[in-house]
């Protein structure tokens, strides 16, 4: 018996659920599967429906590192299927979780507050976050800027601090991209074009990063240098130095720095 | 006996045979060296004469990446001259292969499409790939134009596709420097003293990395907002989004972001 | 009995030696901790004071990466204490040395000449020296100019190197901001405020490096197409290409480029 609100039970075992993810770009359609097989029993079925052209190559990809079971991919029109058992083949037998893998922790150095590079630093860290791995973001120096609140409390600042305030972008709702931003036309086009394409939005990316788990740590010292307050960073920051940054690292099977 | 135009057959153990690789630069000498070897038998020697400075650097690590057993390095002139014996000292005695290493793979996420990146994402991957790893590379943002054909057929597009098509470079040719650009003459002058001192262009680069199987994968996502159809990329080009290349990550013990 | 000028016999078991890094930005306080434990004996106390924001997330990773035991930390007005025993609670009632963990060795391409990267790769590189990783940072392209003599003894050399060698920084007092420069105002005041604020120069960082043992390696193709001779690199500097590059990165846990 279920109370009024409660969430639906876990598809059992042999039971097919289905998932639309058309129009999804990545790393919408794996984060979606995630989520969806997370509400499944073993030895339930996932059958997925996706336009995203990269999807058959990602899906036998997510289903080996997560220890699913890719029964098929197949073509459908323009769209892509792919049928899923969750767990293993000898896990369903044995109800058992895959072992888990060493080395899957991830680490990112967001070093830059380009609006390309940091659109690729938070796919992947999303994206991995969806293949079940812990992720760090250690931001530093301008990727500082990727942290900031865009409309946060006035702190009391220096001169240098303040300029610094000024002339640096607040938040991803600010930030330029690396080469053809030509006064601001390039970058608007470049976010016009994403967006009718359905391309997360880097505000959307940070936030999907967040709800996923990804540990976003800023540079202590970057904040010194720069004069940012901890006030003016978005919630559930950490703060570190490089001996944390690094002691993440040595955890990690992958370690980027963008 | 041997059917005309039918390979040599391979150097026998204790045979010497000889590979001039002077004026070659990196990666030139590595990838030969590896050539040459898979020609030979185990116990067979090679002497390299090589004029490149890393060379003396570069072939004690090629040796025990490889399982190979380097007998002596020497000067000669201007030059170095470097004697491998195909094999270890147990390999020889038994014949059997070295073990394979775990976690030899190699990935790169190719980002930028600046002339220098580009060249430092393939001599590594050339390097790698002579030093007997299975290599992917990732091109994503800008880095998809390395993969686009010169004279690609003509297609269909949208105006801000043919936009972006008309102002990013087609292919490796076209690229330019990060810094010192200068309108063209910078790049240019790069390219010229390049060229002289017998440096691999970018097209060579790229050629001669699908020669070793490096493995390209262009980011679907980038395709589809850049307005890049697969008939514009040059063959063998695999497509794929980050689960494909999370997944290939996790297999290899070494990843970059360049 | 101990000559006159001897260094003072290390600290014993259970005795507390007093550390006050205040002031020191990072990688500074993990840096002095290091060369302090490294002067006591296994079981003896340090007591760390320090005003660095990120020391209480950078104190436990450099503990569970250099096998010590992390007694406590806390805030102690503005600044943090944390006190630390030297080698592992069962290492302690042994005195042996904990077992060296796999794949602690790092690798940095120092790719670009820009001062805020060139920062981060030092940071980087003397925070991994600090938690006992041997580290080898691979300067190619703009990279080289980081090694280059401030006053280099002239060198005999054609037009085009001439050029390159008028254009380009000479060493790490000449770099510049990646972005912000502006003519040289943006850098200038960058580094103004990174002095007030303690933050160590580009100087010191790499001075720092090759203290602590951080092998320098410079590419010879870059020497060669930039026209550099070997005697305006500075002193200690190793010569090598991508074999030795990627032999030193298939031995190590973590390889950036940046």
């Amino acid at each position: 018996m279920c109370a009024s609100g409660s969430p639906p039970p876990p598809a059992a075992a042999g039971e097919t659920t289905r998932l639309d993810v058309r129009g999804l770009q990545c790393p919408g359609p794996i984060t979606r599967v995630k989520q969806a097989m997370s509400a499944m029993s073993p030895g339930a079925v996932l059958e997925v429906t996706a336009s995203d052209a990269g999807f058959v190559a990602d899906i036998p990809a997510w289903c080996a590192s997560t220890g699913n079971t890719l029964l098929e991919t197949r073509p459908d029109g323009a769209n892509y299927i792919a049928r899923i058992t969750k767990g293993s083949a000898s896990a369903t037998a044995t109800a058992a979780a895959p072992a888990a893998p060493g080395k899957k922790a991830k680490t990112i150095v967001c070093f830059s507050d380009d609006l390309d590079r940091v659109m690729a630093t938070f796919v992947i860290a999303n994206g991995a976050a969806a293949m079940n791995s812990d992720v760090t973001i250690f931001f530093t120096f301008w990727g500082l800027n990727v942290l900031k609140k865009r409309n946060a409390p006035p702190v009391k600042k220096g001169l240098l601090d303040k300029m610094f305030g000024v002339m640096m972008p607040k938040g991803p709702g600010q930030l330029r991209l690396s080469k053809m931003h030509m006064g601001g036309i390039g970058t608007a086009m470049m976010r016009h074009v994403m967006k009718s394409k359905r391309v997360m939005a880097p505000e959307e990316l940070v936030a999907a990063a967040r709800h996923a788990g990804v540990k976003l740590v800023a540079c202590a010292m970057s904040m010194d240098v720069m004069g940012v307050h901890k006030d003016e960073l978005i919630d559930g920051v950490e703060i570190g130095g490089v001996g944390a940054y690094l002691g993440a690292a040595e955890q990690a099977g992958m370690n980027l720095f963008i």
